[in-house]
């Protein structure tokens, strides 16, 4: 198969991030959210906030790129519950042999990017992955908000792990934190996460 | 209301481009897609295909904010499919419309913003522009030809209309023209198209 081939054998598998169901809700229908739709509002963020981001200068492409691959591995890893402390001890495992599989479709310099974006990401060292991984703390909020606490109503979400979860907010987008702790604690007062 | 407010209403106002379906079908499951899922697809794929465009130096970031936000009018002027000429007729007039009230959200620089960019893909005049409505011709037909022409057996289409919807990739992008004609040719050959 040649390079344009293998390009668009990619393009054709990530097709099945779509069917990849995560525990949001969207805020019309309130059915669930799946990771294709997700990664797009995420990205679409990212173009609006960056002015809010500590550091000067931060890579808006890199930042883009991250949030529109970071959820690729879950077409075989699934989604796993921000919340579910038990799915998360293999997370990592299932995410690397997915990501070994996905990512090996594309031709080796592709991959290679893809690889160094996702690990960027996930390992939130530099501004560019921290703002991203605000975004993909940010985005959920939202909809829990207008979704009167949808999966923060699941057992084991209080509003302690809330604030655990989104503590990247913080260091990333202060002047965005406040507003965050403006959103829990009203969730909070309506009933919309325990307290 | 703040900056950021303006800016969080608007995030959560385009949460309803995930509830509004294209005629194009999942490959997997066969249901139809929403433009969320779509414009992240599109994203993705304008991150790997930019060495296929004919001039140099286009600016990817460009590229996929257009991308991004090229269906949010869709939120009010809902999908018009592209074979249907009478859908066709006030189709700009419908979306100028949704393009004033959803735009209007955003703080002015940022809408201003938005504006350019929607206008830019709509007239297809830059490269990027007309590279960002290459891949929004391409995604479509790689969800037909793997759906055994879902859309295409619609009432209408024909290979001599495929042909013309997808003239701008010749345009923009010669070496992956050669892939669509060859895709266009065994459809019209297995019968997902009709001749």
């Amino acid at each position: 198969m040649d390079r344009l081939g293998q390009q668009i054998r990619f393009i054709v598998e990530i097709d099945k991030l779509k069917q990849v169901f995560r525990q949001s809700a969207l805020i019309g229908d309130r059915r669930k959210e799946n990771d294709a739709e997700h990664s797009w509002h995420l990205a679409a963020m990212a173009m609006l906030l960056t002015e809010y981001v500590k550091e000067e200068g931060v890579n808006l492409l890199r930042v883009i790129k991250m949030l529109l691959i970071h959820d690729l591995v879950e077409i075989d890893a699934g989604d796993t519950f921000a919340y579910d402390e038990k799915g998360n001890e293999d997370k990592e495992e299932r995410e690397m042999q997915a990501a070994e599989r996905i990512f090996s479709l594309l031709p080796s310099d592709q991959a290679d990017e893809v690889w160094r974006l996702w690990r960027e990401f996930e390992e939130k060292e530099t501004p560019e992955a921290r703002y991203a991984a605000s975004i993909d703390r940010l985005q959920p909020l939202l909809l829990n908000y207008h979704t009167e606490g949808y999966t923060w109503k699941m057992p084991g979400v209080n509003r302690e792990k809330v604030y655990e979860r989104m503590a990247v907010i913080k260091e990333s987008m202060p002047r965005v934190w406040e507003a965050v702790e403006e959103i829990i604690e009203d969730s909070v007062k309506k009933g919309y996460l325990k307290g």
